[in-house]
């Protein structure tokens, strides 16, 4: 018999967890998986999947608006916010239960309970009380809302987790956050009907990406009727009975709602799980501290995901999961590289990045051709309505190369996924030059810029 | 004074014919151009960009279809067909007027009447009798329906010249053809609510692309609840009076419908424009003969774009005029290379395509790795839409090149544009595994499929 219960055990039931547990059962592993909430984590239960259900719903508004100068004629649309909560609850539950199906398939051991690290190769089970000697342990416990910092009455607030069941469509919503978070709901909810007022301590949203992007996507979202209070903190936030609260600002007058959503940032999900009484090191906001191979400094422990806090996007914690797993169990070493990944956030509009802003490049000391196209799209031509598509090339002026590429505008993030391809090739500027143009989209002005920007 | 009146004349103010005025003038060139329809072309005024957006305008059917699943009420929908086709108008006049400015301020002399060539150097035009003696001559006359082979009674149908313009919305519609001409309309008019049939020769449609995106895409237009007649030929078209035509067909019951649109094919543009008179070479069809220059047998005539029936796209007109012009009189010799284009089709669902079909790519004895995905987008699970997103690699199994990518799905065309950068930059199956996918999108699937089709 084995001096070890399973060859690996790991704890969390999301992305990257899920993946690694698959994989290292198809390379032969005895695997135990524990997941004390629901199975498929933050992306499939409380992330990206509800989010963007939730984004298609709001985009429906602008259809409607749309449609006039097109030639249709509607009643004036009504929406119902429980029919929308209920059928995305309900295929959260499916996805669920297909991540389900994928253990199972797989041969995964599945404990449905919190599993606690009390060792290099222990993990006590917190229900049943079980200790599993396991040869390998991969943390994938994710990253969990935080109130950063803590405002007096934040209690009062929901998180992005509980946004998803609301009991009902609130006339009036506070937003406290410049994240993409909380800009994707702010997003959703103006169009689903809400009163939405953002507050955000920066005096702009979305620190890290392209200046250009933050500033026309904070203007497009004033445009759509989202308040925004820049520059602004809340103080403290009371409850003033009848389901209203108020938050009350560091300057200008209060706000009052009846749901403050606090999206102020999230955390590695690793308290109480034991990890540093077992020798891990955390770093300062908790995250398991690994190398490249996603090792912890106890060398029978590993994390992937977002409670790694390397890159906190799903395709990133799969693949760190799945390179894991090869690793670990099936013969072929190989590393999730971090160097380029697309993302998108699912703001309306759209925004779709990949690689180097024109800040940061420069910070990296590139001197810089910069390419840029604002249009109006096709559509709006027709529809009335007032609205941009913008598109960034950031291009090193010495090799050519295409540092970064930002788009902001319908279909931002489709495109962008595509066009990651040719820049992680290394693409330079006279590949996308050398591109026929598909005529008429909007994603033809990426090979049709000719001029750059004057310096 | 000069031998020559102006250095370059184009017949013809399209898409390829305006590109080559407006480049050649930037580099001195004494320009004149003539056009005796709309300036613009067929890409402007009666294709692509009234095409996309009658496109538009059909696509909110199903916006308001799935919505419902959304939490979305809104009464019956109404269309009023007369208030599209008179936006769509005014648009198309709005950019006409732009290439208008656009070539007056290049300082391109502009003549509204129909030229005719009457020797090497020499254009008659044919209202004012001006005799013009030109250095060059670039012909660029583009393409014009063709009712091919002629069907007796075929003047009761219109082309899709006439299309745009029709005095109202019929209840019944017979579409003739089976191109992506065809196909586009018959989308169109079938989600405005006009009852389709869509006859064709050929027993599938869009002869010529991957046999998987035409079986696929026969299928959508059908589920669509359009009436596909595949494999089977119209003998002549009687007028049965009250504004309904009949078309009887070899085999099977006739057709009645109050518009019977034949999009049968299209052809360059040539009758008695003098051009075999000058000596130029024409090939069967009536497409001027051109070498990789776009120089014809008359080394002072040069044509680009549809009427060279070389690869029918706007971009690739527009390229093939700005190449001419900058080799001949910009001293910057360089040609359009007409290996990889991507384009798309603009049925929904929609078709985006790039590189070699798998029958192309066997027939040019390639042995292949196909990868190919089919899901239902995650749209689709709220709104309870039957429909499948198709996407396909054709991998040579020797290079690993990726020879082909063929979509078939919403956003198409956007994102087989951006894909095609890598395409053209010659990227590999292993470049497409290195992207790391963008989540919750569909393009990620191109970068996600790890299995190829079993042989």
């Amino acid at each position: 018999m084995s001096e070890f219960d399973v060859d690996l055990f790991v704890i969390g039931a999301g992305s990257g967890g899920t993946r690694a547990a698959r994989i290292a059962a198809g390379h032969g592993a005895r695997v135990m998986i524990a997941e004390e909430d629901r199975i498929g984590g933050t992306c499939v239960i409380r992330g990206c999947v509800p989010k963007k259900l939730f984004v298609y719903a709001s985009r429906f508004t602008e259809d409607f608006e749309d449609a006039a100068g097109f030639g249709w004629t509607l009643g004036r649309p009504t929406f119902d916010w429980p029919t929308l909560r209920d059928a995305v609850a309900n295929e959260v539950t499916r996805l669920s239960g297909l991540y389900r199906k994928g253990l199972e398939g797989a041969g995964v051991a599945i404990r449905e309970e919190r599993a606690v690290v009390e060792g290099p190769h222990e993990v006590r089970l917190q229900k049943s009380g079980d200790l599993i000697r396991a040869r390998h342990i991969l943390v994938a416990t994710g990253g969990w809302p935080a109130f950063d910092p803590p405002i007096p009455g934040g209690e009062l607030g929901i998180s992005s987790n509980e946004v998803f069941h609301l009991p009902s469509l609130p006339s009036r919503m506070l937003v406290i956050g410049g994240g993409y978070i909380a800009l994707e709901f702010a997003s959703v909810f103006a169009r689903l009907g809400v009163a939405v007022t953002l507050l955000h301590r920066g005096d702009n949203v979305l620190r890290g990406f392209d200046e250009d992007i933050r500033t026309r996507l904070r203007d497009a979202l004033s445009h759509a009727g989202i308040s925004l209070r820049l520059g602004c903190t809340v103080d403290r936030i009371e409850d003033l009975g009848g389901g209203v609260k108020r938050a009350h600002c560091a300057s200008g007058a209060p706000i009052d709602a009846e749901v403050i959503l606090v999206a102020t940032g999230r955390r590695p999900h690793t308290a109480g799980l034991g990890l540093e009484q077992a020798g891990v090191t955390l770093g300062p906001i908790g995250q398991v501290i690994v190398d490249r191979d996603s090792a912890s400094s106890v060398p029978s422990i590993h994390a992937v995901g977002d409670v790694t806090n390397r890159i906190n996007l799903t395709p990133v914690a799969i693949r760190e999961g799945h390179a894991f797993a090869d690793t670990t169990f099936g013969g072929k070493p190989w590393r999730m590289e971090h160097g380029l990944v697309a993302s998108a956030v699912f703001t309306t509009p759209e925004i779709g990045t990949v690689g180097l802003s024109e800040q940061q490049a420069l910070a990296a000391g590139h001197e810089l051709r910069i390419f840029e196209s604002g249009f109006r799209p096709m559509k709006a031509t027709i529809s009335g309505r007032q609205e941009r598509i913008y598109m960034k090339l950031v291009v090193d002026a010495k090799t050519d190369k295409v540092l970064g590429v930002h788009i902001l505008g319908h279909d931002a993030g489709e495109i962008i996924q595509a066009v990651a391809i040719a820049v992680t090739m290394g693409a330079t500027k006279a590949d996308f030059d050398a591109t026929i143009a598909l005529h008429p989209s909007a994603a033809e002005e990426l090979v049709t810029m000719r001029t750059a920007r004057a310096g």
